[in-house]
């Protein structure tokens, strides 16, 4: 009997090599993932590496970012898209894991290529209306390929996923309530406890500041658009299912979204974050009050985001959870919480917690959700 | 333009009709599932009704039980299958929607009959290794057809699907830790509590029973066996990537592991449950004392299931947690908790709670499950 052929492996060009990018190609070429993966291109923002019918050698974490910068070509993405698009082991995965606006603009284009798109960037998903619907009318099951941004929420939590689940199976969301920001976890977490205490509010942003918990300008974390914009990807996919929550609710994506910023209102005029740090005791008073007044009512303070379905309304916002509630004694360090309240799940939400931030677990968020396509490949060739 | 064909639906027959398969009835028939699912056969344990090009009135909640009694043919699951197997629309699903141990023998023939398994019955995935070894090995990616037991385990939580994509994703588990009884959680979060309190462990079994939150002998709930069925089931995933967990480790399957029963020394004579009931106080001595005991030390008792990966041992029993941790204030009703430590999620694990128990939630975790499948039916068709 002649040996049964290989399956074949779905060829993947990963763009982006930071911390989230190294890490999606570690998994990608360690078993199990490599056996289901052809890693055959990357890119960083200046050049770019092709090998059409890599081996296991071709690609290798410790050599091929040394090679990428002497061997590589300066970065052409209609190039690199082409080629992968006539990949012979295709349809190929293209992997965004820039942050950037422009990648995201072309994800139509790559879609329209019969090119699936993963990817963490929250970017394509949460601005304009318009690109988010470009995105959408370009995939399955409008057209053939598939998009995932499964890790731009929680990272590697489970959370679009369960979003997707409850929609897909005719459940009705009722209210989605979350921690949904790393950075502001940790710090509502060690401000506001349950056992009390008088730690200053700028005093816990310097630690955060200090741990590299957050952005290097923590108004980047404080100003609360994070929040938002994770807000606006999960609102966005409830609206398939959600008749008070429109696919035009958000015009301008995370801008339409009301949110509460933590950078209190004296030092909305800074010029500088070196400026923003210095004077961020001038806003202690005003979140200790706040921190006072929910400790009477045996209630913490956390920054959150709200999509109530019920009044239509989204929302990142500050607010008072009492001591038993989970967002309270139970979340911990640096941990996302999100809780579904739906119509099956009710009176008590369906909660998923865990890190929302982090290289490896953001890297998983991408893996596993272009695991489903090697499947079709396997199965067609 | 010739008017684009409908996408095929891919053909259900759904066996068992209790409180799950109704709700599984319900949500195949109503939308978004009704454009992906055809139903064409309905069973339950003396009758079965086929109408293979179905339409939507053929099969209608609200009269076909009715007609199942009235115009239904003997069970002959031999005939079914093979009805099944040569539906043209194929490859089509199995529901298996009973907690017979008949059915399960089965399923290898089923999927070798290209049929797709879909159930919510723990038996043949939680007995005997052979039944188990034997599923698996007529499945994907041995065979073509897929099996999916989604909803043994947490019902409609993202339990078994989180466990898989860790695992196919590469990480490591380190332990698996749960409350996985929906009545042992609420008996303990009544009776255990971080405020303190003196209630009988009799009286909140009694409450609990009265609730209908028990099984109609309470003893079947207390022994541990459900608890220990679960974790064989996630035992078993695991070792596809576990070392210290092969398939092999539980021969028996639940059977296999170390149980601690909740029913007193003294009781386990009991010849009835209504003695069994009437005597529960000669037990409430012993469990005061040990949640006493826990109660000095700031902790309460709960009744968990256990899979560590370090040690390779798997455990179901009553463990102390201190106020501050999730399976103690935060974890409230009936619920669920499941937290996942691994190599990523580390030193804090990913965490789902929510009902783990209920009709509506568990066929959502059958539906779930079976939407994949309808995907390949479309691309196919
Ligand atoms: N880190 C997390 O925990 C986390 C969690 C959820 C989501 N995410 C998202 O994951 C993505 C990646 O995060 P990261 O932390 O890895 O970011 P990063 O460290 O800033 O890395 C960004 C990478 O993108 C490359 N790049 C920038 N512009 C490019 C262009 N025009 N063409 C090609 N490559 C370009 C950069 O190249 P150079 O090296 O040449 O500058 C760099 O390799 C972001 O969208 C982020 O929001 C991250
Ligand atoms: N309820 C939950 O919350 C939950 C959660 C997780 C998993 N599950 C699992 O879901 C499954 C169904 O649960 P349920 O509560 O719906 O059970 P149920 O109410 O006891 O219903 C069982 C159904 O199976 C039928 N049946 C029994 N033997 C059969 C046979 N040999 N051939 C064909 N049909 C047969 C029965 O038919 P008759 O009506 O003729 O007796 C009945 O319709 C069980 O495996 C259970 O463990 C339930």
């Amino acid at each position: 009997m002649a040996p049964k052929p290989q399956p074949k492996k779905t060829p993947v060009a990963l763009v982006g090599l930071g911390g989230v990018g190294v890490a999606i190609m570690q998994q990608l070429l360690s078993p199990p993932l490599s056996a289901k993966f052809r890693l055959v291109m990357i890119a960083n923002s200046k050049k770019y590496l092709y090998h059409s019918k890599s081996t296991a050698t071709d690609f290798d974490t410790s050599t091929c970012l040394n090679e990428l910068n002497s061997k590589g070509e300066a970065v052409d993405l209609p190039a690199m898209i082409g080629a992968l698009a006539t990949h012979p082991d295709g349809p190929a995965i293209f992997i965004d894991s820039t942050a950037t606006d422009t990648i995201p603009a072309l994800y139509p284009t790559i879609l329209q290529m019969n090119i699936h798109v993963v990817t963490p960037n929250k970017k394509g998903f949460s601005g304009d209306l318009s690109l988010a619907q470009n995105i959408i009318n370009a995939s399955y099951p409008k057209q053939g390929s598939l998009v995932y941004g499964e890790s731009t929420v929680g990272a590697g939590l489970p959370i679009l996923s369960t979003l997707r689940d409850l929609l897909e199976t005719g459940d009705e969301i009722i209210k989605i309530e979350g921690v949904f920001s790393g950075t502001l976890s940790y710090i509502f977490n060690e401000f506001s406890k349950v056992e009390g205490g008088d730690v200053k509010f700028s005093e816990v942003v310097k630690i955060a500041k200090d741990k590299g918990y957050t952005e290097p300008d923590p108004r980047d974390d404080l100003s609360g658009t994070d929040v938002a914009r994770k807000l606006t990807i999960l609102t966005r996919l409830c609206s398939t299912q959600t008749p008070s929550l429109p696919y035009s609710l958000l015009p301008e994506g995370y801008a339409s979204v009301p949110t509460s910023s933590l950078v209190a209102e004296a030092l909305q005029g800074c010029k500088t974050k070196e400026e923003y740090v210095e004077r961020l005791e001038e806003g202690d008073a005003e979140m200790s009050k706040l921190r006072e007044e929910a400790f009477k009512e045996g209630k913490v303070v956390r920054y959150v985001g709200v999509i109530d379905a019920k009044t239509g309304k989204v929302e990142a916002k500050l607010e008072k959870y009492p001591f038993d509630h989970p967002f309270a004694t139970a979340l911990k360090g640096s941990d996302n919480i999100v809780s579904f309240h739906t119509k099956r799940y009710s009176p008590r939400p369906l909660i998923i917690q865990g890190a929302g931030a982090g290289a490896d677990v953001t890297a998983m968020g991408v893996t596993v959700s272009a695991i489903p396509i090697t499947f079709f490949t396997r199965m067609m060739s």
